[in-house]
């Protein structure tokens, strides 16, 4: 354990560098966005300023919404469900398309610490949102702003690109075991 | 995409119980404590009362500490930082059975909907904590209290009895190109 000890300050002294971080949370195991919230609650407990972007996602009465706007996170919902839910792909782009134009003011503000872009992979892989200019404007962001992007099946230009790549494996889902989305859990 | 939402919609139905779910978020990936403190924002969201209890990190500066304690939230930290940082085995092992003896309280409160058992995994790992008594507390423990366990390592035991688990793979860490746990992001 003492040498251990040794072995692992010298891994701490080495990381010295300040900088923002892209982190990409993908796979298809449950807790991504979930993640994502955790680092928003952090951030606003060091006193720095997060903002959310949600797509997809349509519904509005979630418990990490309610929560975060109440706190005075900037907060956008985006999507309007899945494609197979809204049946009209020009719709959906157009969406994506509009709410991407939202995120950019985001990406263009050094005032914010962290921008959460929630279930970014699907409009990226179902081609609503062009991958070349959403990496520009990642790359174009302020050099302290963190950026997390969840979703499964993250590009692999993104990851390319990415800081931090965590993959999470569905290991196991109460959901095969007939239990639902439960609040204050999943929604 | 119409034969999709017919299929999905028909998961979506067959998935109708509501009980408490134990989820387990492993693996060497960042993003397993971050996920835990989402799920207790998104409990405060509805209204819902969750506790946290943190094992092994002795430190009490974290930006999710700061800010779920500000809004109300039980709050335990019982570690003093990896046996390697303490050099002292016994005291690990006195301070996490003391630490269980709270945790005990939390799985006995029915009014908790969320107890969140932030890196329990090492204190298992390192035989601080007796698994059999852990696996008996959790089992015993109110029907629709949700558990969530943070931590490398998670023993198989544990994934057995649990409802969801989550394997977070390090794809890729930014600590390796020299960037240090950076506020709001990691702490």
């Amino acid at each position: 354990m003492v040498r251990k000890k040794a072995v692992v300050d010298a891994g701490i002294a080495a990381a010295s560098i300040d900088r923002g971080v892209l982190l990409v949370l993908t796979g298809n195991g449950k807790g991504k966005s979930s993640s994502a919230f955790g680092m928003v609650a952090r951030m606003l407990g060091h006193g720095l300023k997060p903002a959310v972007a949600q797509f997809i996602k349509g519904r509005s009465d979630t418990g990490e919404e309610a929560f975060f706007r109440k706190a005075g996170v900037p907060w956008l919902v985006l999507g309007e469900g899945f494609t197979w839910e809204t049946q009209n792909l020009a719709r959906d782009i157009e969406t994506a398309q509009r709410g991407w134009t939202q995120v950019q003011a985001f990406l263009r503000d050094p005032a914010i610490s962290l921008v959460v872009l929630d279930e970014l992979t699907y409009p990226l892989k179902y081609g609503w949102l062009d991958l070349a200019t959403v990496l520009d404007d990642l790359e174009a962001r302020p050099p302290m702003q963190h950026v997390v992007i969840t979703g499964r099946g993250a590009p692999a230009e993104l990851c390319d690109v990415a800081d931090t790549v965590s993959e999470l494996a569905d290991l196991k889902h109460a959901y095969r075991a007939g239990v639902r989305a439960q609040k204050g859990l999943d929604l």
